[in-house]
């Protein structure tokens, strides 16, 4: 008994399944030396009363006060690290120009490695007090700043997988900022590779190198069939973006005339590690070999708003058994919280399902049976995410590991609506993912370490 | 000049049209003991430096600190305060349901005094924390917690405007929760009307009655008459939902052979001081009657995802002149942020532009011209707010009330990605509109009064 490092009691919420939350009514969670969950004990379990009798009081052992709960840790699947810089800006501009005026010559920016740090240091610090235990990053051309960034995530605590972004096209990339040659951009993910692989080997939580080339457009066929032979030679994730608007659904038939999904497979950057983000347009083929190889999606609901002309049906995609995760797309969404994504999620499912357009009768208005529930956008952000990685995250279960968020929900200054000491912890938990903000994430834990807390 | 009761010099951002924000640098605001803004000075002005010289280092002058700005308080105008107590639950489930198991049973509890102020005070704090400083609010059915939530706002210092809810058809309510008959509805809504406007005596920044029949499928024709004469006779305000849902649209419909709004006219309840919540499907004749009477459209993004059916065409109603504020209409809506729905107004109006569907070709997915930008989501909560309410509010210039919020965009638990000293203005306004949270707002101040602070 005394073998377990910590032990933590209190209630929790954790997907069951994707349509069900499983409540765990002051459970006690035994987490071993490794930061993995090596015991889940319920009150009705004989063990419970020992347990409690050898760790309580002890200074291992922690106790949720009144009105806190467990919630697994975020996994955020999109994000662009370098762009935390300009979140929330130019969302009102085309997105050629959102690119070429703001989002380029920001990137670019990062060859600085002081500038590279600050930002780099703080988006870590902003998506651990937003409750993200994980996170998937493109990071930008840079080989030395994209490792830097693997190193604040290392040492902030925060899984980290990081990808160097390759974009080695002269035709389609400024030239302040690309890629020297498309050998340069494979030699330096090569190298980028190796360096993290091992950063890891003294790395708790894990920190994981990511092929990333940009998109299609932004690469040649040369450099998507060196990363793809790259990622098959490491065993790395693979990251892009996959049919996302029309625009680029549209230039990838033209070039290649197959969809994304195939065009990425030609290349071997399908993988069971591979996340692909938006996926808007995928069709039923492109589904069918999404499920195929293990790909997962990564659903930004913010971001699809502005730059995806359309929403993805994730319920359908759902029914088929495609992986899904959730992310935030920073900076193509604002928001650095996978909660405001969750609940974008919903929303615009239930947008897609309805319609938007009053001058069409309802019955054509929208797509039937599109939208999810809370609980399915919940588990788009934890478990669904956990499964895309194929790492034990993601859900509060043994031998998941132990990323926490502790969250209160009667923080005086952002106090939750709860006014019955007994109120049904199915309202307790819809109110927590509608209404909670980075105020009430009290403390963050990765892999048994307390990485965050604000007290 | 020693005339003004306070002076406040610092940075703001205040709607010079629905899309232009004008930047105030270092401006001086002069305010009255009234709470009026009765001078506003540039940098540029011969009064400047002599009336710095004047006030600099007393009492009644304030200047903001590095990274902080004024931003106008936010108007909200529809939230349905007692729904206050179940925000963020129960989305998943039919309206039916929703009504009926959680909303008509939750309200039916403030005929008990004291559940009432408990929740009343948590709602008019939580919306003074989330800078708004004025809020149009549906109570409940009872005329004594209907007085109570009037008086909370004066207590606080919050600019309230309240509306005792009429839903007296036997046919369509509940008996458990209802007004008891006709008349009793109309003598109830006459003796409130009275009650607030006798407690409006003592209130520096105001405290109103409104006519608020719940919608037109809960009232009786003879309330509806009864109402609109109750606001011809007191001159009120008066609020209703109108035209939301493909439900009530219909049903309404059916009863008058007419659309909401000359079903409502007809009962004399459109007036330059009407709002109407949602207005999703007011076709092109019902807007123009909007202009004409000139009644105001409270658009709920939030809201409407999960019960509208539909976006409604902000940018089109612009357009014709309609005048048009924002809500959370809280519990429809999950959030009781303004914030939120700023952003949730630009997102849906991109959805609108784009459509959804990708089954769908681009050019059939959705409504041209339909976007609006951030700085029109920002004068609908602010200026269009206001005018709205045909109260001087929501824009900081001469003539209106000094209703504050003050942004710190440094709190070190949630700083804006802010990164140069001399950073565009323009992008910190977007910053600020996407990315802060309440937690950023660190003094409210209606008429001249602070009524929320965080220090
Ligand atoms: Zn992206
Ligand atoms: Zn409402």
């Amino acid at each position: 008994m005394r073998k377990y490092t910590q032990v933590f009691q209190g209630t929790a919420f954790s997907s069951k399944s994707p349509k069900e939350v499983q409540i765990l009514k002051e459970y006690l969670f035994c987490v071993n030396a490794n930061g993995m969950i090596e015991k889940v004990v319920s009150p009705e379990d004989a063990d419970y009363q020992p347990l409690l009798d050898a760790f309580q009081g002890e200074e291992n052992f922690l106790r949720l006060a009144e009105g806190q709960y467990f919630l697994p840790g975020f996994v955020e699947l999109h994000v662009h690290a370098p762009q935390w810089a300009q979140a929330g800006t130019a969302l009102d501009i085309p997105l050629y120009d959102w690119l070429n005026t703001y989002t380029f010559p920001l990137e670019s920016k990062f060859s600085d490695l002081d500038f590279a740090k600050n930002v780099y240091q703080d988006v870590v610090s902003t998506l651990l007090a937003n409750g993200t235990t994980t996170a998937l990053y493109f990071a930008t051309v840079h080989k030395e700043a994209s490792l830097l960034l693997a190193e604040i995530c290392a040492q902030k605590g925060q899984r980290g997988l990081v990808g160097k972004v390759v974009m080695d096209d002269p035709e389609q990339n400024p030239d302040y900022y690309r890629d020297a040659d498309t050998q340069t951009a494979l030699a330096d993910t090569e190298e980028f590779i190796l360096a993290v692989n091992k950063l890891a080997k003294r790395v708790k939580q894990g920190v994981y190198p990511v092929v990333t080339p940009r998109f299609i457009p932004s690469c040649s066929d040369d450099a998507l069939k060196g990363l793809g032979e790259l990622a098959a030679k490491y065993d790395t994730y693979v990251q892009s973006h996959c049919s996302e608007s029309d625009w680029e659904h549209d230039y990838v038939k033209k070039r290649f005339d197959k969809n994304d999904a195939f065009a990425l497979h030609h290349f071997g950057l399908l993988r069971d590690k591979s996340v692909m983000a938006h996926c808007n347009f995928l069709n039923e083929n492109d589904a069918d070999l999404f499920v195929e190889t293990g790909t997962a999606v990564c659903h930004c609901p913010i971001s699809n708003a502005y730059f995806a002309n359309s929403v993805i049906p994730i319920a359908h995609l759902h029914s088929k058994g495609v992986e899904i995760g959730l992310g935030t797309d920073i900076s193509g969404g604002f928001s650095p919280s996978l909660f405001d994504n969750v609940r974008q999620a919903v929303i615009v499912s239930r947008m897609l399902e309805d319609g938007v357009n009053t001058a069409l009768p309802a019955e054509e208005r929208g797509v039937a049976n599109s939208r999810i529930t809370i609980n399915e956008a919940f588990y788009l952000a934890t478990a669904g995410g956990g499964e895309s990685l194929s790492l034990p995250i993601g859900r509060l279960a043994e031998n998941y590991a132990w990323d926490v968020q502790i969250i209160d929900t009667s923080v005086s200054s952002a106090k939750l609506p709860i006014y019955h000491a007994k109120e049904d912890l199915h309202d307790v938990f819809q109110k927590i993912m509608y209404l909670v903000r980075s105020e009430n994430i009290r403390e963050v834990w990765v892999q048994g370490e307390k990485v965050h807390s604000r007290y």
